[in-house]
């Protein structure tokens, strides 16, 4: 195995991009879990908090930190669901619409770096081959006797 | 930006992966960072823990909290290195050198099942599209005026 695997290449370039965004967030005050998390809230209406978790990839102790973190920081607010009783809507202060704008920025930034300084049909194929991988393992057909039927 | 974006695509795939392999893992009682632990270290002449870090691409505390974990395993031991009076080398242990080849295995299957899934040509450009990033993120050309340079 002297060929880098597709695993380690996903988790190294992962990891350069978080280290990046952190970076970057330290002139703000802020982090790559922040400005994702800005991100993932509709700012017109707020998103309810048990969606948040699944949409960020991320369990529910680890988003509790993160809100309270950013509620601290009068990023978002929490507020009572009207449409579920007992559910939470997390809505964004102004503040945190300003930081979202300001993450979006970056966001945009890093994606126009690389698109612009490659053909666009290698950015497909790296979509596509990001797409396959999300489905075999949803369809949990990685280790299983089943692999060659996938597709 | 309704469209996916491609520090969007690399979080959620490389999560989906480190899940897959922490599910996986739960069989041999073991984690996805104890397997990418293993695979970095020499299974002949073992690796100086000062190299495993960077090679890892993770800091000296989390390090040190999953070697230490490995050590009460039994899967590794910390002994002087040799050729260096202040450094540690990190071996792996009989029952590391089995664990460590179980976990190879799993990452040919998951690198298997994705390159007989998909046109050589795309895991290609998939490969190229994170060296640029890495190249443009190690180069500092993201956040900067310069961008345009860059390629």
């Amino acid at each position: 195995m002297k060929e880098k695997t597709i695993d380690y290449v996903l988790r190294t370039t992962w990891l350069a991009v978080k280290k990046m965004y952190n970076e970057e967030g330290i002139k703000f005050k802020s982090t790559m879990a922040t400005g994702f998390t800005l991100l993932s809230i509709d700012p017109g209406k707020g998103t309810p908090s048990t969606s948040l978790g699944p949409k960020m990839g991320i369990g529910v102790n680890s988003l509790s930190r993160i809100l309270t973190a950013m509620e601290l920081e009068g990023l978002i607010k929490r507020r009572p669901n009207p449409e579920d009783g007992r559910g939470v809507l997390v809505h964004l202060t102004k503040f945190g619409i300003i930081s979202r704008e300001k993450a979006r920025e970056r966001v945009l930034m890093f994606n126009d770096a690389i698109t612009n300084n490659i053909d666009k049909e290698k950015i497909d194929s790296f979509f596509e081959v990001t797409e396959l991988i999300n489905n075999l393992i949803g369809n949990k057909l990685i280790f299983t006797e089943n692999k060659e039927n996938a597709k």
